[in-house]
């Protein structure tokens, strides 16, 4: 840490160079720039690097390992969400500015500030000690915030480059009275678009006698789906589901959760089906969930009756072990023949992506705490899930690793949105964390 | 008819005249320029004209009495819709172009043309025959295209100045073969907006599993209006329905209905619930309806998932006699509390229109029908309502008037719609229709 103090000039420059860099979908410049500034910073720590593609952007794979010792793979992505308005920005999102104690800029906390810390703790590592005292591999893609599209294909063909005793995901950072964040797993998600068509074009409302409304037909088929008591309906939905355990019961209970602001900030009266204390902690990381993301048919906004042609709604679900996309969707379009809405069209929207959690009891788990617990004071917060979605499954339970999810973040890092910044003691933090890491997982599993 | 047809140049420049007005909502000038035409055009006609203020557009009022006479009512409006896509029209709406035996303008049809008819009938008259044969009224008004929100507070003032016999109301025209069209009724309707509130932002979609979201919240209580077999649900909604009585149904099955054709238009495989034929106009006539005129929330055309955190729809019901659209209203809302969704809020939109129908049987409307048949060659189509909804109950119901509608469109008239157009035969046969009534009329009410 105090190595990274006396270095945080330099990292700051290293951070502001990469985050410069408009790395998103649709800008395959920035991607490729992106990519060739992770795989020179890897080669520069000492790490022997691959490009690898498989139709998207280069997949950076970097592995520096030690034989008879552990492994550890750090995954990591360098494409950043859209600025989004960029009038919402107090600085250009990709002129990265040193302002006070933090750097504002598009990717400073999500991905690019995590890779740096982890980069710098490498070279931390390597400057003060020496050889590292465990193999490191690293996996960085390019498609992260749209769904890792390319991913699957990627894994299949070159798993054994990505083989390891654990790994280390990208995301988290410290929550209220600075205590660190740590994530065991991500909700899978099925997204869809259902749609349903009436007369060729819209109609004078008064044959609402007797014409077909594709409006009234979509709303009833969805109403199928949940009840106002938010009990999912479609058969077998909740078969695979996996309950908390009693100790994951346990650990919810020692969580932090303000609710008074959560409630004061959503401005609403109460939460969901009446939920509070642990039962809102406990429906938010084990319970799957059916969202209507949104509904248009016909012209709210005008004055004037009509009788609608086309009507289009889309639904998400987040999925918790052991619920499959696939098999949701099958599930769904065989509940909307059943329901006699086989006029309903379905159609998956973006890459479905599986759930996956590591059991809090795997002693990987238990080693990133104890690392944990030497750099930060407070105790960290064991989260069973993040309640995002993202390709975590295909390390955890297609290559069977366990996963620790941990980074650069804060309360205000207004990620995804506009002046997304990292403070630089999360980064100083974030060096530390890594290295206490590698030390850790050096000595083996915990007992 | 040999009269009109010796003056159609004349007509058809009268009629160019008041269509270059554009005489629509927003455009008072345009407003001002028609009614002051209107006012012009039945002083040229001998008749004595009032000018109305009640807030909105001036109303015309006109009369020429014949003591111990009948009177009849004549019932136009100067106002049109607004053109919408100009792009579509062949000529410009607001310069009038004779083109083949057709005119085309907004309002050639709707309702400048079938008023200009009745014009010329009084002129017809007053130059073959001289004084008229019974009392005539005019009531022109300049709302009836955005529900004519000041014309109940004027007619509870000025009341007696619409008293008569029966009343001509504005639209109808010849269907397919020529066959003349009546109409005895129209719809009532009311017009609301519903709407669902829940956190102050839009959320991540992940929050679906403890947030409110006011696309659930909003579909559910919609569902819970109308079953997917079209029963409406709403307590006491078909209290007050009055049923076709056994003449209304032979009179239906007596109604031309070209069912492939609207299927073929439609293009769907067939209509609501599996209706057809006289079954089909029953329901379309006699049943009241709910409808879904759209639905919105969230962003359909994004590619993201999102929790919404506001979902509005609007839904007309198209009413029968006796429902009213006040009760109809405190109806559905006391439905929404009553099934715990006292959430919704829920505003009328437009003035709430009464139904109103004048029964088959009233001498008035045999008298209208015998005149009908002395002009027109196939046997008129007397239909019990149109679909469409209007201010006729006023004059129906609180004054107590049997009410015919009946006018100059046809098949392609494109009323409402790009290149309306009125057809120089239907204005010949229009003037000759009117001058049949008045002279019917004249006689007193058939045996």
């Amino acid at each position: 840490r105090t190595y990274a103090k006396e270095h945080m000039a330099d990292m700051v420059r290293d951070l502001s160079e990469f985050c410069a860099l408009p790395s998103m979908a649709g800008q395959p410049q920035g991607l490729n720039d992106a990519a060739a500034w992770v795989a020179r910073s890897l080669e520069d720590c000492g790490l022997s690097v691959r490009r690898l593609e498989s139709g998207g952007p280069t997949v950076i794979q970097a592995q520096r390992l030690r034989p008879g010792r552990p492994t550890v793979l750090f995954y990591n992505h360098y494409d950043v969400q859209p600025p989004g308005d960029e009038d919402a920005w107090r600085f250009p999102p990709f002129e990265p500015r040193q302002h006070g104690r933090r750097l504002y800029a598009r990717g400073a906390v999500d991905n690019k500030g995590a890779l740096v810390a982890r980069l710098w703790a490498l070279r931390a590592w390597r400057e003060l000690y020496g050889e590292l005292p465990l193999g490191v591999r690293f996996v960085v893609e390019g498609e992260e915030e749209i769904g890792s599209p390319h991913l699957p294909a990627l894994l299949q063909e070159h798993g054994p480059l990505f083989q390891a005793d654990g790994c280390i995901w990208e995301a988290g950072g410290v929550g209220a009275q600075a205590r660190p964040l740590l994530y065991l797993g991500m909700k899978g998600v099925l997204y869809v678009e259902l749609e349903a068509r009436g007369t060729a074009q819209a109609l004078h409302s008064s044959w609402g006698t007797v014409a077909p409304n594709p409006a009234w037909r979509l709303l009833w088929a969805i109403s199928s789906l949940k009840s106002p008591d938010e009990d999912i309906l479609i058969e077998g939905f909740y078969d695979t589901v996996d309950g908390p355990s009693r100790e994951d019961i346990r650990q919810v209970q020692e969580l932090p959760f303000d609710q008074e602001a959560l409630l004061e900030a959503w401005q609403v009266p109460g939460f969901l089906a009446g939920l509070s204390g642990a039962m809102f902690l406990l429906a938010h990381f084990y319970a799957p969930s059916c969202n209507l993301d949104s509904f248009q048919s016909g012209q709210v906004e005008h004055i004037h009756t009509a009788l609608p042609n086309v009507a289009r709604a889309h639904l998400d679900f987040r999925l918790v072990p052991d619920q499959q996309p696939e098999e949701i969707l099958d599930l769904l379009r065989r509940h909307l023949e059943e329901q006699d809405f086989a006029d309903i069209v379905v159609r998956p929207l973006g890459p479905a992506l599986r759930p996956f959690r590591t059991p809090l009891e795997h002693p990987f788990v238990q080693a990133v705490v104890e690392a944990t617990r030497t750099v930060f004071h407070p105790r960290p917060a064991i989260f069973p899930t993040s309640g995002g979605s993202g390709p975590m499954y295909l390390f955890g339970q297609d290559l069977g690793l366990p996963v620790v999810s941990l980074g650069v973040g804060h309360l205000e890092d207004n990620v995804h949105g506009a002046d997304e910044n990292v403070r630089l003691v999360d980064l100083e933090r974030g060096v530390a964390h890594v290295a206490a890491i590698m030390e850790r997982l050096a000595q083996g599993p915990a007992q």
